[in-house]
Order: structure tokens, then C-alpha cells, then sequence
């Protein structure tokens, strides 16, 4: 059909071109070329959503020269929508601007509908917006007595015509509005569509009378056992409105996941409890992240969760005793399209929908999900080994040909809990800390307080807070700089003050303690580093990295190329550190990589991009899994991984650290026997 | 792959045939073949479904000799069967029973899946038992460490190859029972799938340990403006457990519709507590009918809704306000697939289906869609005219070319209200008259008792109820045989005590009634039919007949060539007395038939036939709806009829009949103008 004389169109950045008779509305152009040009009204010079800018002149690239009278004039319509809204200059509507003559057009990031979201973190993929829920403005036609039909049928019409969207379906709630809104509206409304599950069809969730600005939002929530945070997104174009968290209120029913299977094993009734506290406590959040965001929560229209398979199932109301026992039986591993009312979120929009990403296996959850669509392993050309830190550690290992998953029962002293002087991340905590190797003496900092508490300032700086405890990346640069310092032998033991050298060392029963900061003068606490303190962390750091063999085993590797700390354990944590207490296998310390809190960008990509959504799921049913419970291979590298090694050879700044003197202490009492129970 | 020296396997009555190798199952052989047979359990001799009759001997027919050991022999799993439960002698269960030799076998109708559902009216449409809702049996694989996967896909992998089901969803309510279930059934269940909407997936609704035998079952509902109407189904057999039904309690919020609606509109909130009202009826009575039907109401698991528009809407919960103002939109015209928790019935399954018809148009509700369903008039060889009288009458007419549908606004006159003596059909009520032409004396019959009055008997038999009124079938009778007896002349005018020669006629202010039972005497009422009476009735009637004579205009017809009359009006109504008040237009009276519940009929069609609904979603597609109210012929015909004719020629009994004195009285009123308000 295209005829050459007829004037070139072409679109930039894609490149796309095409013929198109002299009159044609450049929206119109796009379109017939699957341009990807936004618009919500449909070309009606309401939504102002398909601005374009046309370049004049010389395009030598293209082969063409652009006319000043290469569309034709600035209109009535877009004068209006400029002196009301403003346009940048230069700007045209695409849906008024018709193309006169040869024209380049550019379409600005901002009037894509895909458009990209800016990610901070350079490594990380891009967000494309397609979220499975969409604004539509259409015009529907009144009723007519001699051809008599429902309103909700006329809608589905003119969105057949409008939109090409051949068949919805519609929420009792939304049909019960559809009357006044369309009389109200003048015979047009804005309606939310959400794409159907499989090939069921678009599905109407809500609807506002004419063309309405409101916009539809979506939450993205990694539900955490311990805390549950949220991102409050604008699903037309990503932006991140608010974030927010809230402590998990299961909390008072138990610390960490088995505690909560526990308490649902023996109290009758105490599933459904712990079911009740978070979705009230999520129904809070979701009011909290409105206000702030500046929305009114029935807005919110699509929810994405990530969470570990306990948390899974009492979030949607399955006991969770069976995760407590092998075979660690799920009651499903699938992904999860709900409503917002089957999970009591009575806060959001009454049809929200409710996606929940798919479990890997027992130990191994959606949050793990999340972490490999937000960092893709599967697509790694390099092997890289990804550490997740929660209370359990979840893993995943490999490369584009195979990746593995496991989760290691690091249990919760990572996180400072378990830990004589632990606290969780918060001011007054330290976090860092460093150890003279000569003097033995510390210096650390605390959260809140940009300092070293060997500067001057800092009594100051951190009176408000006071220096409270330890948190998890500090209790790590503890033990690790304590080793360095050749306070603790290989094995773990903390030497006496006669060993070392330094009073900070205190007996404490038959073994020894490290004092990092004694605030006892001011009424304050002391806070050591206890012999049971360093069990606790090798232990911990044990299964760690015994997970992580056990991957590179199945994997027939020796070494990983790249490592990834997910979390926010791993955005705090110093990567030498962890690698001095051999928590991760040997990389070069520019290879281990912070991905920040990469489930909770898992669950924002699911939220902004449908696509997304089916391509995790495909990923997961290729993920091997491996079950640490049963390997009888675990055991042994979590025995072998229980002392402090010297760093190995290709990493001259650790080498050069740990060239240590081999102290030995007396242990005491049988250590090993406790890590067997514990394993 | 046939190889025909294996034995030939010939199914009756389908006739169906094919080489099996000896030893295949009878119930494999069948599957095969696609020949109907049923199971439950898969094959495992656990369901006896699949039931079938070998025959032995020679078969000229089939051309074959069935030899004694055409098939295995008896096992132990049909003994124990038949010890337990009991098996007509000679059955086989087809699962065990194996191929060695060709073979003749019957598949008793009992033991088909798409079974026959025996109906009453031979001239009614047969049901096709074809649910959308079944049960499957399945073994499920236990969970294995090594290849996790949840219990809900392993119980769809099971699906798939036990039953050829390819992919499923769950609700959350059903998966929650899943992990037990499974658990106490030793990896068996009996799962409830239904179907899903267009390409949906089916549907897990409910699950119960093991082989169960519970059953489920559906509601099919007539929901009117006066009485509720349900029958209880096994979803299996498609046997009736039970009808019940209730009154509408919306009634004290108005009569009839339009004063619902004005309900609705005059109060704010006053939509809901209809909808409120209906709903809380709907779970009285499915617990009703459950209890009596033996069963617990959790398991019925669908139910069939059928309801004018105003009824459908305030089902729904949407505000029928739209529906008492042209241009008498709906908010929908579609059938509907909900859940029972959408529309509060709470009595049933927590996850049970419903499923509403379509509606025709404003005036023309889901029940006139289910009288097409059950009358089928798009398949009718000769032209037909439907009657569904309820107080609003709904019509449709045509044959297999063209369809057309019309309401027509006859008011409650038909049903014994807003006539002076008029009641509701209960014991007590006059429902059959005769007028003596010559004395004017009149006999009748009361509901509750089979003599006439002027039987021996009647006074001690009718002592009990009394005589309290007339209802809707008796007074049609009575003014057909005032007319007939010469009271009424043609413009309906009754005659005086002096005019009739009868002293039952009594003067009434300006006009006269007709005395038909004075009960005064013992304490009772004076029966009588006043001239108002008289005028309601030819509203009503005129009204009937006008929709009809307008619905053969668009057709081009001048008759029709059989009338079906439905619903309790239909069934209870004198074709002759119908005809000669010129309800209806003239046909041989044989072709006068009555359809009993056409929509309750249809209703239960669609509970038991999935495959009905997409049938009757196309054929209210394809019927023209004709709006009275804007129809300028329809003012011109019901004027026209408002007189009581004369029987037309082809009839002689009724041209005998009407061979009257052309009395004319003279009128009191002007009864034009009040028609002209009405209309």
C-alpha cells in the first residue's frame, strides 16, 4: 500500500520508517509502524502522552531534509494543553501534528510505553514498563432503545474499536460503578485493565468518570520474616513515589521461621494468628505508603510479594507445618495470581490484583526468585555464586548453561541476633570496626555517625544515641579483624590477656572475651566479643559457605568468577572481611559485588514488567535445587569450613594480612559436639 | 495400529468398534473408541462407574459370535464390589473386566458420562448431563527432597496423566485443605474441577480425602419478583433431590418492579437492602433445600441463576434505576460467571460457581433467555408463540429463521392483584369457573379441593380453607365465561340486575358486579367481579395480546401455528377461557401447551449442560429484541384489543360459543382515557 510519493516518516530512536499520505497524524504514522508512541486517550489530544519532537533540516544519516512546514501547524488543541500544562519547546502532540511533508520525528524516553526505568546501581538490568495493568481512556456509545444492549457491552465495544481489545471481563464492584460513571463521564471513562492469567481475558478492575489523571499505582513488598518493606510504584511510568517498612509482627510469635512453624505446630489455631498479624500489619503499610507517596491507597491496583516459603504460606493462609519437617513439602511452588480480598488487603483497590513470584523449594523461596530475575544468573556469561543473607542464607550458582539453588540454615547471627552484645542495624549500632594488629586496640563506627570513634567529634556525634551494640556487619569486621589480629587461633578460640598482650581481653568463665568499647562509666554497656559470639558467627559462616560448595561441587567447579551479596547484610558487609572469615569462596575482591536489596528489585520488575513475571517463572522451573538437608556432602564441608583459614595465595592484600602467627589456644568445652546438634 | 486379528470390540448402543489386543480393559478399549463411559476412579475399581452388560451368544446384527469367555473372569474387586454394594446381575465393572475375545458390550445409560436426564413433559427438551463442574480421583506422587515441587503440582501433574487435564489454578481456600488431605488420604483425592471462562484453566474448587463419595450438587434458581424458586441437582445424575422455594422478601420494599426501582431511586442506600433482603433468602433457602435434600449445602458447588432485569441487577447489587427510565439500560447484558462469595452465599461451598444467564434486553430478563433454552423456538420447524406471564409478560416468537422478543407491560391483573376479590393461588382461592348462559349461575372450583361447588360435599369439604378469593387463573375464567354468558358486552360493560335477568348482578356505584359466591352469611366474604375488575383484566389482556400482534408484525405474520404457554400462569390457565378473553392470538386449541417452569427448566439445562450456556449466550445474541415502549404500533394494537371479540371461524366450538346477543350497556367513565394513562 505504501507509495513512495508519498511523504518519508521516519521515527527516532527506533529507526522505523514509512510512506504515509500528506494529513496523516504522526500518532496515526506510529502506530501502523508499532512505533512505540504512548497514549492514553487514544489520540483525542486529552492525555498529552504522545509528544513527539520533529527535527528540522539536514538529516544526511537519514537521506532526507526536513521542511519547516513538515507537519502541519501548531493547533488550537495543543495551544490549549501548553498554556494550561506547559511543553517543552519544540514539542508536538502526535496525535494533532500531521505530517505534511519528509520528517524525522523523535519519540522522548517520556512518550515511550515502554519506557526504561532509571536503575541506580550501574550492574544492574533495566526495568521495561509493561506493567499488566493499563489506563484507558474510550468514548462509549449511548444506549439505544432499538438496539438494546448493556452498558458494560458498549464499553467493551468501543475498547474493541478504540483499543483493539477484543473481550473483558468485569469485577461485580467495578459493573456496579460502570452507570453513574458513564452519565457522569458524559458517555467517556478511564478504565484500569489488568491482563488475564494464561489466555483468560483482560479483566476491568476499576474505572473513573471521563479522562482521569489519578493514575494507578502498585506496590512491590519483599515480606521478610523479620521485616517486611515496600516500594510504592507509578505503574505508568515506574517511578519509585515512596518506600516503607514495617517490622514483622510474627515476631512475638517467634524469631525465625522454625520458631513460627513451631508455634503453629503446637497452638491450634496459630497458623491463622500469625496469617491475621501480617496482613493487618501489610493493610498498615499499605495505608502509611499511600499517604506518603501522596495517593490515595485504592489507587494501588497491582501488588507483587517476594517472600521465603514459610512467610509464602502464612501470607496466603496455609499452615506451614509441613516446611517444618522433610520432606519440606510446599503446598504449592507456582506462582500466585490473587486478589487483593483474598489475602484481606482491604487497604488497596478492592479488585487489586495480587501477584506472588514462585517458590524454588522448601528452604529455597520467591524472595530467592526475585534475587535471580532481578540479577540472572542464567544469563551470566562468567560462573558467579549469589549470596542472599537473611536469617537463612539463600544461594544461587552458575552461569547461562546451568544454575543451581540451596539455603544454608546460617541461622539468625548474621543478622546480630544470638550475638551477647547483637542488635539489629540501627543507631548506635557498630558496624564497622578495625583492629590494630600491634596494639590490639579498635576503632569502629557506629550507624548514624559518619566518624571513627578515634576522631575527634565523635563523643559528641553519637551522645544522642549512644553506642547501643553491635549489628551484623560489624560482628563480622569483628571476628575477621580479631583474627587478623591474632586474638583468635584458626580454630576460633580468643586468646587471655597474658596471650595477646591487651587488657580488652577478659576471662569470662573457662573461656575469654574481647571488650570493643566499655560505656559502663557513663551508665552505657560494655560490649565484647564473647567466646560464644565467635561459635555463633563460625557456625553461621560454616554453613555459608558450605552451601556454596556444596553448589560449586554439583557444578563440577573449584572456584566462581564473580560474587554477588544480595541484601542488605550484603550492602553493609565488607567483601575482604567476609572473605578473611571465609564466609564466601576465594574471588578477587573487585569480584564481589553489592546488589543492594536485589529481591526487592525482583518483586519491582515483576510489578512494572508482565512480562517479567512469565519469564521468572520459566527460570525457576529450570533452577536445579539442592537440598542441603540431605547432602551428606554439607556435613563434611561444613566441618571443614568451621576454622578461620589464611587467605590463599592469589590475593596478595589478604595474604599479607593473615601471615599470622599459628597461635593455638586450649579449648574449652567440646565445640564440636554443640556445631553436630546445630548442623 | 488395529491389527484385526484381535478380538473385535463392539459397544452398544453407540456402536462403536475396534481391534483390541486380548487383555486390554474394557474401560481402556472405551476410552479409546471415544465411547461414553463413565469413571471416576480412573479404572481402579474404586468407582463402579463404569458398569457395563457383556452379551454372549451369536449377534447377526454385528455379524459376530460372542464367545462365554469373551472376557476375564470375575476378579476379586468386582466381588467384593457387588458383596458391599450390590450389582445387577451380569454387569461387569469395565475397568476389570479384560478383553479376550470379540465381544458385544452395552454401556447402560447409568453408566454413561453425557447421561440423559429423564424429563416429565415428553415434549420438552431432554438434559444432557454435561456439568461444568466434575469429580476426579487421583493418586498423587508423595514429595521427593530431590525434585521439590509442591503438593498442588504434583496434584496437577497427576491430573494430567490420570485424566488428560492439562494445567489447573486453585482457589486459596481449596489449597489450604490440600497438604491434609492429601496426608490423611494416603496421596488419593477426590478433587471438584470446574471449568474455566473462555480459555481459562479449570478450576480446583473443592478436594476431599481419598475416594469420596459425598457427591456434588448445583442450584438452579428462578429468582422472581414474587417467589424464589430453586431445585436441588446432583451434579453426577442430574436427578432433582428437591425444589423449595420461598417469597421474595424484597416485596415489602414494592409489588412489583417498577415500584422497586422507584424504591431504589427515592432511596438513598435503598438498592443494597434489596440486595441485602435477596441475598439473606438465598441462603435460607439453600439451607432449606439442602436439609431437605439430605445433603450439607458445602457441597453444592454451582448454582444457575435466572431473573428478570431488575431482579439480575439487584442480585448483582447494582442500582436498577437505569431500568425505570428509557432508554431502559442495563449496566449489563451478559451471562455472568461469578463466585458464590461475590454475591454473599455464604450457605454454599465457599468456592462455588454461579452462573447467570444473559439478558435480552431492559425488559427482557435471564428467565425469558431460559425459556428460550428450554422451548427452543430458535429450532422450531413451524412458527411459535412463547408466553411467560409473570406480573410483567415476556414474549418471543418465531421459528428457526428469526427470533424475536418483546415484555409486555400487563401489570399484576394476572395474578389475582389489584382485582377486589383477588388473591394469590392458596388453598381457598377460586381457580376455575363456569356461567350457566342461561340462569347466569355460576359453579366453580377452589384450590385445595377437587369438587365443584355445586357437587355434593363441597360446603364441608372447602370448610377448612373457606372461600377467600379469586386468583389469577379464576378470574380469567370469570370474565372469559361473563363474556361467553352475555354479562359483558364486547366493550367488557356489565349488565345490570334488570339488563342480565339475574339478581347476582348488583349495582356498584355507577357500574355493576357479578356476584360469584356470597359467603356473608357464615362470616365469609362476597366474592365478586366488579367492573374495575373487568377493566384491569382488559389492560392486562390487551397489553398480551398487543406484544404478541406486534412481534407477528415484524415477523410479517398474521398467525401463528402453536402458542406455548409458561410458567405457573401457563400451567394453571384454560386455553379456551385465554382465547376467548383474546389474550392470545387464535390457534387450534390443541395447539395450545402449556411448558410448565420453562424457566426453571431452563435453569436446571443450563446447571447440568455447560455446554448449554454458550448455546444460549449465542442464540440471546441472535434474537431481535423489539422495545414496546417506543413502538407506536403497539399503542395501536393494544387499543384495538381492548374489546372482548367474538371467536374467530376456524373454532367452531368457540364460534358456537360466541354466538351471542350483541348487548351493548352503556358506559360509565370515560375507561378510554384512563387506558390511554395506564398504556
Amino acid at each position: 500500500m505504501t507509495d513512495t510519493r508519498d511523504p518519508l516518516v521516519i521515527f527516532t530512536p527506533s529507526g522505523k520508517r514509512g510512506h504515509f499520505p500528506v494529513g496523516t497524524p504522526v500518532l496515526t504514522a506510529a502506530r501502523q509502524l508499532g512505533v512505540d508512541l504512548d497514549s492514553v486517550c487514544g489520540g483525542r489530544g486529552i492525555c498529552s502522552k504522545c509528544q513527539i519532537s520533529p527535527g528540522y533540516g539536514e538529516f544526511p544519516k537519514h537521506g532526507v531534509t526536513v521542511a519547516a512546514d513538515a507537519l502541519s501547524d501548531w493547533n488550537a488543541v495543543e495551544e490549549r494543553y501548553k498554556s494550561k500544562r506547559g511543553m517543552i519547546d519544540g514539542r508536538r502532540l502526535g496525535c494533532q501534528a500531521r505530517v505534511m511533508g519528509d520528517v524525522v520525528i523523535d519519540v522522548p524516553p517520556e512518550s515511550q510505553v515502554h519506557k526504561q526505568v532509571v536503575r541506580k546501581a550501574a550492574t544492574a538490568r533495566e526495568i521495561i514498563m509493561d506493567p499488566a495493568t493499563r489506563l484507558y481512556y474510550v468514548e462509549v456509545a449511548e444506549p439505544d432503545m432499538h438496539e438494546p444492549s448493556g452498558d458494560l457491552e458498549r464499553l467493551s465495544a468501543a475498547l474493541k474499536s478504540q483499543w483493539q481489545i477484543d473481550g473483558i471481563e468485569a469485577d461485580l464492584t467495578v459493573l456496579k460503578k460502570l452507570q453513574p460513571a458513564l452519565r457522569k463521564g458524559g458517555w467517556a471513562v478511564t478504565v484500569a485493565l489488568t491482563r488475564g492469567n494464561h489466555d483468560a481475558l483482560p479483566r476491568l478492575i476499576d474505572l473513573w468518570s471521563g479522562y482521569d489523571e489519578g493514575g494507578i499505582y502498585g506496590l512491590a513488598i519483599d515480606l521478610g520474616s523479620t521485616t517486611i518493606a515496600a516500594h510504592l510504584c507509578d505503574l505508568r511510568d515506574g517511578r519509585v513515589l515512596a518506600s516503607a517498612g514495617v517490622m514483622n509482627p510474627q515476631i512475638r510469635f517467634g524469631e525465625d521461621l522454625m520458631s513460627r512453624v513451631s508455634y503453629a505446630m503446637m497452638n491450634p489455631g496459630g497458623d491463622a494468628e500469625m496469617t491475621a498479624a501480617v496482613r493487618t500489619a501489610l493493610n498498615g503499610l499499605a495505608q502509611t505508603i499511600a499517604t506518603e507517596g501522596g495517593i490515595d491507597p485504592v489507587r494501588i491496583v497491582e501488588t507483587v510479594f517476594v517472600c521465603n516459603p514459610v512467610m509464602h504460606h502464612l501470607l496466603l493462609g496455609i499452615d506451614p507445618v509441613e516446611l517444618g519437617q522433610a520432606p519440606f513439602a510446599l503446598a504449592t511452588s507456582s506462582a500466585m495470581s490473587l486478589w487483593a480480598a483474598d489475602l484481606g488487603l482491604n487497604t488497596l483497590n478492592p479488585n487489586a490484583r495480587v501477584y506472588v513470584l514462585p517458590l524454588i523449594a522448601g528452604h529455597v523461596g520467591a524472595d530467592c526468585a526475585a534475587v535471580a530475575l532481578s540479577e540472572e544468573p542464567q544469563k551470566a556469561e562468567d560462573m558467579v555464586l549469589i549470596v542472599d543473607v537473611g536469617t537463612n542464607a539463600e544461594l544461587l550458582c552458575g552461569n547461562r548453561d546451568r544454575v543451581l539453588a540451596c539455603s544454608s540454615p546460617t541461622g539468625p547471627a548474621f543478622e546480630g541476633a544470638q550475638i551477647s552484645s547483637g542488635q539489629r542495624a540501627a543507631p548506635g549500632a557498630i558496624e564497622r570496626i578495625e583492629i590494630d594488629p600491634a596494639t590490639k586496640e579498635p576503632r569502629f563506627k557506629v550507624i548514624g555517625c559518619d566518624l571513627w570513634s578515634t576522631e575527634p567529634g565523635f563523643a559528641e556525634a553519637t551522645a544522642g544515641t549512644g553506642i547501643t551494640g553491635i549489628c551484623g556487619s560489624g560482628i563480622i569486621e569483628a571476628v575477621a579483624e580479631m583474627r587478623i589480629a591474632g586474638i583468635l587461633d584458626p580454630s576460633g578460640l580468643i586468646g587471655s590477656a597474658e596471650q595477646i598482650g591487651s587488657p580488652r581481653l577478659r576471662a569470662d568463665g573457662r573461656t575469654h572475651s574481647y571488650v570493643i568499647h566499655d560505656g559502663s562509666a557513663s551508665g552505657g554497656p560494655v560490649i565484647t566479643v564473647t567466646q560464644n559470639d565467635i561459635r555463633a558467627i563460625q557456625l553461621a559462616k560454616s554453613a555459608l559457605y558450605a552451601g556454596a560448595r556444596l553448589l560449586m561441587d554439583e557444578l563440577h567447579i573449584d572456584k566462581v568468577d564473580r560474587v554477588v551479596l544480595a541484601g542488605a547484610f550484603g550492602a553493609h558487609i565488607s567483601p575482604k572481611h567476609a572473605m578473611v572469615l571465609g564466609m564466601i569462596p576465594d574471588v578477587p575482591l573487585e569480584k564481589v559485588i553489592s546488589a543492594g536489596n536485589a529481591a526487592g528489585t525482583g518483586a519491582r520488575i515483576a510489578l512494572c514488567n508482565v512480562g517479567a513475571r512469565r519469564q521468572i517463572e520459566q527460570v525457576v522451573r529450570e533452577i536445579h535445587k539442592v537440598e542441603t538437608a540431605i547432602e551428606p556432602r554439607f556435613q563434611e564441608h561444613f566441618v571443614a569450613a568451621n576454622a578461620i583459614p589464611h587467605a590463599t595465595a592469589p590475593f596478595p592484600e589478604l595474604s599479607k594480612i593473615v601471615t599470622l602467627p599459628d597461635v593455638s589456644y586450649n579449648t574449652a568445652g567440646s565445640e564440636g559436639g554443640r556445631r553436630r546438634r546445630r548442623g
